[in-house]
């Protein structure tokens, strides 16, 4: 365009029928014939300008068409495929808002009166003579059967659908691993997805599940609390219940850890083990008061962090509450607290998951520590949620090496392994035979568990 | 453009300094003044074409921009999720298409020879035998205990995640909803998430499985295959075991609809009991062939489709390949089945579902039968894959409410029940006490069952 000085235009132009008279150029300029060719080159501008300006228009549009939700068709499956995802999401959506008629007249909750204590119930005083009458007067319901205490595994999850999509399919994962374990075990299995106490959601749900399951019942001696982050790698090793006779609380943990350094790390809530009784509702009630949520939970989480070495600003945790609780009022409870770390009643998975292979190679099922770990718990993954502290991949895969790295404890009375340790495929590890009872004899873990050669 | 007819142009051309001499009008035009003309117009309409050309150039970038990948900022929220959700799906690819190392040295599977007729495995032709020589020998493990047979529950699901992201969480709580009625009445669990053989995938992966389990568990009596779409809605229903003591398999189904019209519903294979013995193993035997994926299972599924009534066309699946070999064959077997229909062994949900708030008000459970379904069996739901024979929003609701109707059921020991039937919240159903065992006398379903109040 800046070329135009290089050129002098001359027009001649027609008379266009009906309203407008353009000028005419002479050929041989002049003045009026100047103006007629500068109006002649403002005419052509004006409708170059004009088709730039439509053509930017368009431009446009194409860029936004994206917000604006135009498409420009997609294939078939797409849109099945979009539409049905579409029309779940709105079904989740309504789920989630829980909205439900019967609510409306439903009085709202009121306020938890910050002036007075929490408590999880009604105080009881008698539980341990209650019991003992209970379990004197329903001998069909013993709470040790064959020498063994009764233990119910206690674990759940929130009620409603994985933010993350691929964090159902861990926890079904998940559960399959303890239901495996349990079954093997004898262990019954309780799976929470409820909220007893909206007060107590979150990590501190499992406190009222407790003491409900304490009080509902009486023929169980253990209720053992798992994370559902945590699975279960040893599927041999038993809990040396025989070990904890005096004691009412176990969990993992380092002492030197928790009463030197008072570390908030030094006791871990993903895994332990009350004994049903008076002792146990008593801590409950003790534990309980920093959890319900809001004012109280933040305040709460500002004491533990001022007084917890490590700890982040968040807000009450049960597991800091726990420990801050044990410290200060050590001469109260330790006598029962039974600080473990022979075995890993709860394995941090980061220095264990690497390690499987090697395991394999030198060492065996039974063991529970850090040659075969009994529980690897994938604290910080979170694959439910949205916010990891860790790298989805690593977590991702190193869940679904820990599940076939058990699964494979439990497939090998059947003949079958996993391909390996990332594969969801199985393969055969021996021959099928006529005489399938040999193997059982062999490759049953309860026949092994019953020996006590743990 | 098209104007272009109506303007004559006539160019003056300066001689560009250098290269090129180009044409000078002259004002008066003649055939030399007329060709130079001619080109300058030609310089100007080539100019004008690039232009056009470098913005449509412009134009076809910004369409494709999605494609290319190239985005002009989101926002950091959006991103993040964006990633989570590309970073999973990533990895899910990964895991589905089970790339591992391990498997390049592997042999390729066979093909099936379709002149053999494809076995599960060894015939065994002394099980009877086997079994109650090691039961003799190993009474630690009896397979009836204070009266009651030995059950052991099979269910599953495919080893990946669901292609529907809600699938995983229904599947996870179809478990939950198992786990606690075999808690109630002693039941052994297994789930499976591995294809014993690759030939019998889909709905046939059961049969494998079962034989596998009857094999390895020679104290269990009675396997118990579940769907993973089908729930317990009644918590208090026991099978009645002593009715089926001359038969080896309890399947719920019509005979009118099996003998009379041979219909291709005549039978339920979502939910049945197979008793551990050597008749079960020649069933499971002569029910296989149907079932290898390819060539076999399509022209097997135009046998079924010619021969059983109201058959689509489609693949052989396993309940057409049974009714059509119950029938084929029927002095052999029938015998020993037991078309069940005086309960819900199958419950057919969409006769049900609706009705759960009228089976309250003037029903209770334990009656497993149309007044208080014992199983409620979402066939065709499929929340697990994509294309479902019904609308996801009735469906998905639908269990919801089954889920539910369940839970309550359960949580009445403990004093709590869900607010409504479409509300995973819970509320309390009575006040808390400090004596809580009157209401476990009143409440433990197991002592109803015990009582065989049923």
């Amino acid at each position: 365009m800046g070329q135009e000085d290089g050129f002098k235009t001359q027009k001649r132009i027609s008379t266009v029928s009906g309203n407008v008279l353009l000028p005419t150029t002479t050929s041989n300029g002049g003045i009026g014939g100047r103006r007629q060719q500068q109006r002649g080159r403002q005419i052509k501008k004006t409708f170059n300008n004009v088709k730039m300006t439509i053509l930017c228009g368009f431009v446009t549009i194409l860029v936004l068409r994206g917000t604006i939700g135009i498409n420009f068709g997609t294939s078939n499956a797409d849109t099945i495929n979009q539409n049905l995802i579409e029309e779940t999401n709105r079904l989740l959506s309504e789920i989630r808002s829980d909205s439900d008629p019967t609510d409306i007249n439903e009085p709202p909750d009121s306020d938890l009166d910050l002036n007075m204590t929490y408590t999880l119930g009604p105080k009881i005083i008698s539980w341990d003579k209650q019991r003992s009458t209970w379990l004197t007067q329903n001998q069909e319901f013993p709470s040790f059967v064959n020498g063994k205490a009764k233990v119910l595994l206690l674990t759940g999850s929130p009620p409603k659908p994985c933010d993350n999509p691929i964090g159902d399919h861990y926890l079904l994962k998940s559960v399959k691993n303890k239901i495996d374990y349990c079954r093997i075990h004898g262990i019954e299995i309780v799976y929470n997805m409820a909220h007893l106490d909206k007060e107590l959601a979150g990590y501190w749900a499992k406190l009222p599940m407790i003491r409900r399951l304490m009080l509902s019942h009486p023929e169980i001696e253990w209720i053992w609390w798992m994370d559902s982050d945590a699975l279960f790698t040893d599927m041999v090793f038993e809990i040396p219940l025989v070990r904890y006779e005096n004691h009412n609380l176990v969990i993992h943990g380092y002492p030197d850890l928790l009463f030197d350094q008072k570390s908030w790390i030094a006791l871990n809530t993903g895994s332990f083990l009350f004994r049903n009784c008076q002792w146990s509702l008593d801590l409950l009630d003790a534990w309980a008061p920093m959890g319900p949520k809001g004012p109280i939970r933040e305040e709460a989480g500002k004491i533990l962090t001022a007084n917890l070495k490590g700890r982040p600003a968040f807000e009450a945790d049960d597991q800091s509450a726990l420990i801050y609780l044990l410290l200060s009022q050590k001469e109260k409870w330790m006598e029962k607290v039974y600080v473990e770390n022979q075995y890993y009643l709860h394995g941090f998975w980061e220095g264990l998951v690497d390690k499987y292979e090697e395991m394999i190679e030198k060492y065996h099922p039974g063991l529970g520590d850090e040659r075969w770990p009994f529980i690897t718990h994938f604290v910080g993954c979170k694959p439910c949620g949205s916010y990891a502290d860790y790298a989805v991949e690593r977590c991702l895969k190193s869940m679904e090496r820990a599940f076939n790295f058990a699964d494979n404890q439990v497939l090998k009375l059947y003949g079958f392994g996993h391909r390996g340790l990332l594969s969801p495929k199985i393969k055969r590890i021996r021959n099928e035979t006529t005489f399938p009872l040999k193997f059982v004899n062999r490759f049953d873990i309860r026949r092994r568990t019953t020996d006590k050669s743990v």
